[in-house]
């Protein structure tokens, strides 16, 4: 689906569309066409191949939305993959996506697959400030890619939460089976971010750092402003993998400890309870003669006797901490 | 054994096929010769070596397949080493092959040891596309590589879904123990998919990066294909190992909770049961003289006071969780 | 908030402090203005941009003080971030800042955020020796960078402090639960100061390695200065997360120990008690015919059973280590 | 002690060997001399030293077989350190070995200690091949360090089958105390090898990549190949380490696993047990009034109350897994 | 306090030492003061900085003993900081010093903290070698630095008894808690060592590796030297620091697998005495018909009965292992 095609100069978009039927048009200097698709089929990709002379390599990738974040050279041309990340219906789950852009001397082509924060918006904003737009396709490079970027903080503070009420659940009280799977799905979330969004960090240095055909040297001071945002976003990840990690380990030393505290409690409280069951064994037996049953206070001098050792014993495990 | 042996002259194949003979044939400007051999004898590969000039080491490489991917320059000639990998027939043990190219100006051959995937079908399609044939050597060599990592894709599929599966056995339910010595053979699996296939990637980037001889830099592009599709499956393959070394740590999690919660019902029930056996054994003593005994109401008011206090312990249990 | 705004020619101040009205004013040679701000709103922070020409990334990035320390290059301007710490209240609490600062040929502006350190004191200080202030601005740099650094010791001491405590009360003794959470709170601390102070190291380490406008060479001595109390400020911090990681592995198997060897008592004890049970079960049983109950004597050769096998029994779990 | 002293002119050995009296004897162009020295005294060594203008640096390093794999650059003469690596007696322990080679223009003399592989074999083998012998010392020193390399495999065979072993003996069935003790030794054998043997590695990729003297060009594909050999078993060795780590995490999982169940069965027949306990308990009181003792039928109503209760038990405890 | 501050010419001292006045002194070519000084105050030190023009950031860190190993340069001076290291009287604990360098054309100033080992036998050595000695300042830095990584070379021997001891009674044996708290010190001990020492090596490699005032390229040889015993020392401590995590991994295990077998032994001793108390509380019922009760060999009957089983139950928990 075609969602714009727009040439613009100096910064102005012009009233009629550009049709996209697979023809060469020139474009005169100082001018560029800016075309968005969203999840094109493979005939419309193909008629814009054949206009803007893409190469068929970067046309199978842009289509095929489960790559790694990357800057390839063609020739002139520029094919950049970075990959999208939002928030689930549910709040919890991550979805990915992938926008590709093709770049030329005088075009910029983005190929949306998956994320559905439209770039409608974005362009409208872009079109409002001529005098930037006018800088070219490298300046709308770095719109989307910045906007793309702002996409990930709304996850990462999700996740920050998520893990707060983890560590709560888990740490200050004695976490249920439930909270551990739930670490573990996250700690898999975690995981599968850091690999998805993680090279995004590595291909826009490559855009501040390396000469690029379509990117001008003036254009990196904006490209590290969007590096800058990428990697606090991966410092916060790798900060909750960390911390993640630590609660998983934190909670498995409470629980031997907690299970040491129960087992010395249990182990005491067996002691206490054996004094009298050996001593009712010892004198309920039928032996014609056990001189003490005799006695008028046997039984209150043997409640006595119980009563006394149960005491010592309660107080010496109260002492070593076992009670 | 040859598989095949065939003159190209402008990406179309000589009909009749070349004779291995150890004879050095001049081979005319802008045609190659592709020789596929497939588990060849010192013999065989005796005169191949002597009719296109092959260094010993190369040779001897190419015959002992449990060399580490790699590229080496001999001269003007290139030699590469790639690994194959496949299914076995059980659909869970991964078989591990070698396929080494030897590449002069005007020849690529291809030795494969114990790879089921024959490049007889390959081969068929290339020849179908004459043009990019006529691209020579580097283009077989390119073709053959995709071909190799293409291979890698069902595998990563199936250890996908076995961890898949070791996930749901492990985490969501208790994990039997033969559960946990499949997680570990599966991980060995990875382990060694992770050694053997692993330096693929920089073998791959070499080709991407480097000047070598017999590869023109129009190839790299295709080569960096090539390096995407490698990198991507090394990328999945972390990613399954860091999950299955997580369904370990939180499986033993899971069971300490799980002897922890299991241990206090038994202390729990444990006290409580204590107290019956303490009061019949003070009643079962026989004392001449124990006044309770004599009472009319004594049994019920004893069984009174056992259900009492068992209730008044089953309640406190309760509370603090223990049952 | 402007603190302080003031022109220095030959490392002297200028009676009249400078006007932020927006409007740019030149410098003669030999002269530059240092002006610090803390927690600017964006009108005051718009005036000075204006007066100096700043570019509005480095505007952004100073106003929104969750930067990560870097030195970016804004054509002949040098723009740095850095982070500082401080002590809360409680004493055990670290409190971030952000100090940015642009410079200039001929100026340099600081942009305090929440440190509250003033730079009231360090301005009286450096303006006491003229002859330092007279080599400009990045002299001024490197004073603010070495006092930002000064800054972090009494943290490490205070940290260095409560993990000794740690030590002792969860090594030398067992820890209870409020220990361990103590240390898991302690462990997050330390993450968190990696995670926000580390990049200083790098940032600091381009001040003195690489070729920056407005610094010149001769200063680098002085960074290196910096640069060494930041090294040892963080190879202080890893070697304290080292030791706590430490600390909870050698806990747990202290504890799994100390199970251990109660374990192994409670059998023990379990073991002995279970004599006399048995042996007055046996005798508590009313056969009407069991010959030991006739003999005089089978009460106390029950005894004496009983005495010595609990005795033995006593005795080899001595021998064993059980008890 | 002296192995042989010869010279060779175009790959044949001359017949006198050559005298090793300190004095300094001109080598004519195209001939070398290979002196092979094992455990050579002070006195030897200072006479070899002499005669070939040895470092005195590099003659202590000799002496002294704790050396770490290098390469030193002595002026115009070359300084190689290799270990050696031989399975003792015992065919479990491995016994290390140092052989240090001091290269000039013309010469090559090996110091050999401590490994029990003598070099005469070899020295005959490369004697027979008097054209590859006149590439002169560089070709020597591959041969030897081929050798060495060589040396390493049956040690990693032999290791491997005692790890798989460990696995069958840890994995497979639950481990003796001496199981793990004896992985815990291969572990450190292990660790020590990659000690000793790992910066193998890098000595020999510095002979592939570095210029050196007395190293031609032409001899780095050979030395090449020995690197593919080290790096082959350093990758095994690594594999190993981690199948031993993954052994020890997985035995700790099924222990843990297997107390789990024992410590359920213990739990689900106490409760069994401890029916009958109690209800024997209650009515072997002796009260007076006791209705049910009266009952002619009480004493099979009880047992018929015990059975069911305790089937009852049996039943639930199968269901829930613990029985 | 000084040490001793001597001038030398051709390798031979002067016999009037120099006087420290700050008065700057000539020094004739091919001559170079050597001076020492030990835990010299300000005043002492301001004097030598006057005199041989010392940069005060230089002489701040001389005096402040707590530097992480350097080589600063200072124009045409270079500042060595090296860290000693030497057992405590308790022959356990280690004790670290700094020595730190200033090194000039034609001078070199040593500042030692802490170290109780003197340089004035070393320096005896070195005016006993005039030759060497005449190779001016590089050499005698190189001589006291070989001196200092020399040092090193007792603690790793004493620290690896210490292991070895840790291994016999953690791993050979079932450690007391003591021992578990010796391995955690001495662990910290190790961490701390590869802390301050472990950066000399990236120390002394500087010298060896670059353009440096005041070192000669034919001295890097020796400096090469000292890099080889402090690499040595380095691998021998990661091997220790792997050792006793190693330890501390097994002898946990070891306990688990401890803990499991005596479980196992209550549980079947808890059965088999189960079995006797059941019986008999049966039989201690005083219901007034229980048939058992009034045959002649009721009693033999049961033990007969009590001992068949036990004696049956016995051998099955032989048979699983479990007694
Ligand atoms: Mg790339
Ligand atoms: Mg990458
Ligand atoms: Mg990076
Ligand atoms: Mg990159
Ligand atoms: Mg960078
Ligand atoms: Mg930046
Ligand atoms: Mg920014
Ligand atoms: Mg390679
Ligand atoms: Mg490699
Ligand atoms: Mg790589
Ligand atoms: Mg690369
Ligand atoms: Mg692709
Ligand atoms: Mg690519
Ligand atoms: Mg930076
Ligand atoms: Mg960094
Ligand atoms: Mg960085
Ligand atoms: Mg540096
Ligand atoms: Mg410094
Ligand atoms: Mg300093
Ligand atoms: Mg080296
Ligand atoms: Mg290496
Ligand atoms: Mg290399
Ligand atoms: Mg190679
Ligand atoms: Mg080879
Ligand atoms: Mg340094
Ligand atoms: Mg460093
Ligand atoms: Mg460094
Ligand atoms: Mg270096
Ligand atoms: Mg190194
Ligand atoms: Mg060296
Ligand atoms: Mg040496």
């Amino acid at each position: 689906m075609i969602v714009a095609a727009r040439r613009y100069s100096a910064g102005k978009a012009h009233e009629i569309a550009i049709e996209l039927d697979g023809q060469r048009r020139e474009c005169p200097a100082g001018c560029f066409d800016w075309i968005g698709l969203c999840e094109p089929d493979a005939a419309e990709m193909e008629l814009v191949r054949r206009q803007y002379g893409l190469h068929p390599l970067a046309v199978e990738d842009a289509l095929n939305p489960r790559q790694m974040p990357k800057v390839d050279i063609y020739g002139k041309q520029l094919f950049v993959v970075a990959r999208t990340a939002s928030l689930g219906e549910d709040g919890e789950s991550i979805v990915y996506g992938q926008t590709a852009f093709f770049l030329g001397t005088d075009f910029i082509i983005s190929v949306r697959f998956g994320s559905s924060r439209a770039h409608r918006e974005l362009r409208r904003e872009l079109e409002a400030d001529a005098e930037r737009l006018a800088e070219g396709a490298d300046y709308v490079l770095h719109a989307v890619l910045d906007f793309i970027a702002d996409g990930y903080l709304p996850i990462m503070d999700r996740l920050e939460d998520v893990a707060q009420g983890m560590e709560e659940s888990a740490i200050d009280v004695f976490p249920e089976q439930a909270v551990i799977r739930r670490i573990f799905r996250l700690r898999r979330q975690l995981r599968r971010f850091e690999r998805v969004i993680g090279p995004m960090e590595e291909m826009v240095e490559r855009l501040v750092q390396a000469d690029l055909p379509t990117i001008d040297p003036s254009a990196r001071i904006w490209f590290r402003d969007v590096l800058d945002h990428v990697r606090r976003v991966m410092a916060r990840m790798r900060g909750l993998k960390e911390t993640l990690a630590a609660i998983v380990e934190t909670a498995s030393l409470l629980e031997q400890h907690r299970q040491g505290e129960m087992t010395r409690q249990l182990a005491a409280w067996a002691a206490i309870l054996a004094v009298p069951t050996a001593i009712a064994g010892i004198y309920g037996m039928n032996f014609d003669y056990i001189p003490e049953l005799k006695w008028h206070y046997g039984y209150f001098v043997v409640w006595a006797a119980i009563i006394s050792i149960c005491g010592g014993l309660y107080v010496r495990f109260r002492r070593i901490g076992w009670l």
